[in-house]
């Protein structure tokens, strides 16, 4: 099971480059923290009434608690829809974080054939490889749409494949959030000056990007963020999206709720399959396995898409919360931030310096096509809607 | 096979429509009009090794020239889908425009049994009801994700049911070009001044739109449009995106590229299934058959993203084309005869009504929620790509 002379390698390089980035980079990002207590017995829609029937039963490990929307509920889709798909001859059941593992090990579970499947993002594993951060989301990464096209017909997914192979799992996009929200602010910071000593919840390296802000990123599980938030022990904290956002309330307790959030601009979520059990299955499971992965991704997508749009609608019409835009100032030192963190993490080894040229290729080229396209469209809708 | 009073019904509304709309409106969309002479006696990939083992064959006709790049591949691919999912007892004979009917037919042929599956474009149908533009693309209406996001989370699906089942049809969204190209100018188009007379080749309700700027809208089928260009039959043509748009070689005859594409800002590709035959398919069946459209909505999606986003590079670096948008008076303009267009579609008939205000709802959220996401985002990130 898996290549322990790489496995130590790669664990070496992890811990040097989270030195490099500081204790921000090692924090968990978007809902891997919020872990429900206890354990719970239930098991997926697809599981007991198939168990039985199936030629194989697969367990699928996630990074979310069990059926947190979106993230949570997706996985559980994805392991329906597999299901479906084989007649019920390939059963899954999902496992929330805790249940068989801690969220944050759903990946070494999968690569040591604990469990079978795990679904969760990529960034949660940069300590294995700072390189997994690009096949979630970095600050002013791509977007779902150019992240799709980079790994389906970039030449994302090989490198991805390589990266992933040395941990013994073979990987498949699963899902996307879309851009997230840049935070919940109990006070407005138009100014470079107002996040000096800002005590923010974000993890990862959009924490790292906050740090070099003058701010001061917390990691904190979201379970804990109400609380943590309305006593004033942080002073704003990012999350998701209005969808998750206000099922949180967040807004009840902190009123300037700031966009773009550039540190997740399309947060891609994965499905990671053991790979010698990969190896071992024959082409129809391989196709119905990887197919319900990309049906997924679209789903949790749109689904994202709707109940943001809906959420933010009556964010707009039933409270008094204040958008903002980020400032040009701020955002300027935001872009040049980001791509300091990006080089330097980039410049962790060889295999993740390849990974970072062929993002940048896949981003450049997106950016120039999106602009005259899905933007210029927008603006000139807007003449429209508008009205 | 269908209900035939219900479909007199819609063949008269369908006229009066298309009469009040113009001749423009009857014309056929995107690349329906390019057809192959002759007869290709070739089938898909997924075709003779498996015919034979597979316990049920369906045969799908498409609205495309065969292996046209995007759409006629994308349908090919999705068969191949089915076939792989299925383990091969699922096999798809896949039809070029013209090989088993003539591509505006195929709407008719599966709703009549004489094939199983059709992939085309819905607004190809409007003859049949307005309400199809709606599942395609209408001027300044949805874009892809807004489009997948209504389609499967808001209302949309289950306003397509029940159009198609009037003509005995199961539909799926199966593909997407994302936003198009606003086209090919032998001169540049500042001024409203500047469409008065000019002859653009724009089929559907585009060409509505250009009639009543000003121009006289013409409809040819793709495979004229070069000479017709380059004659100065024609002063303008639309056609897809870089990639499309490349291959047909426009760059060396027109050298003023018009961007956003208002007239289709996420065509949407779509698989319609007899519906006789669906209901007698198996859960199983059902499942791969329809999950295996919705992978290829997005794997069709992201090699148009890739395609258009490369070809469009290879323009800028290698061409003296001249990217142009539309300025804002024109934009304006646009914006104003579009929603015209779309009320009087609106008005054709009670159904299409209700269509036309579930659309509303979703293009209103989708828009406020995207200048806040990837608008916003996309802004932001150009303090660091533009660099």
């Amino acid at each position: 099971m898996g290549d322990s002379a790489n496995k130590g390698i790669n664990r070496r390089t992890a811990l040097k480059s989270a030195a490099g980035l500081g204790a921000a980079a090692t924090g968990a990002g978007l809902a891997a923290g919020l872990v429900l207590s206890g354990q719970s017995k239930n098991i997926s829609r697809s599981g007991p009434a198939l168990l039985g029937q199936a030629s194989r039963t697969l367990r699928m490990v996630t990074t979310w608690p069990k059926n947190f929307p979106g993230l949570g509920t997706g996985a559980a889709r994805l392991a329906q829809r597999i299901s479906d798909v084989s007649g019920g001859t390939l059963a899954v059941q999902v496992y929330a974080a805790g249940e068989l593992v801690p969220a944050l090990s759903a990946f070494d579970a999968v690569s040591q054939g604990k469990a079978d499947l795990y679904h969760g993002a990529e960034y949660y594993w940069q300590g294995r490889s700072p390189a997994f951060n690009f096949f979630a989301a970095v600050p002013m990464g791509l977007t779902a749409s150019e992240m799709e096209a980079w790994i389906r017909f970039g030449g994302g997914q090989a490198l991805w494949d390589r990266l992933s192979a040395r941990f013994n799992i073979k990987p498949f996009i699963a899902g996307n959030t879309g851009v997230q929200m840049g935070g919940w602010f109990k006070r407005p910071v138009d100014t470079l000056e107002d996040f000096r000593g800002l005590r923010i919840r974000m993890p990862g390296l959009g924490g790292e990007v906050m740090q070099r802000l003058g701010a001061t990123p917390v990691t904190k599980a979201g379970g804990e963020l109400f609380q943590a938030l309305d006593q004033g022990n942080i002073d704003a904290t990012e999350w998701v999206g209005p969808w998750n956002d206000m099922a949180f309330a967040f807004h009840t307790i902190a009123k300037s709720y700031y966009y773009p959030g550039i540190h997740e601009p399309g947060t891609t979520l994965s499905m990671g399959v053991n790979l010698s059990l990969w190896n071992d299955l024959d082409d129809r499971e391989r196709a119905i396995i990887q197919e319900s992965a990309t049906a997924e991704s679209l789903t949790m997508r749109s689904e994202f898409e709707h109940n943001n749009a809906m959420a933010l609608e009556r964010l707009i019409e039933t409270t008094d919360v204040k958008l903002r835009r980020f400032s040009d100032p701020v955002l300027k030192r935001m872009a040049e931030i980001s791509e300091q963190v990006l080089a330097e993490v980039a410049a962790s080894d060889s295999f993740t310096a390849e990974v970072y040229d062929s993002f940048k290729t896949a981003r450049r080229r997106g950016a120039r096509w999106g602009e005259i396209s899905e933007q210029a469209f927008a603006a000139a809708r807007a003449f429209s809607t508008n009205r």
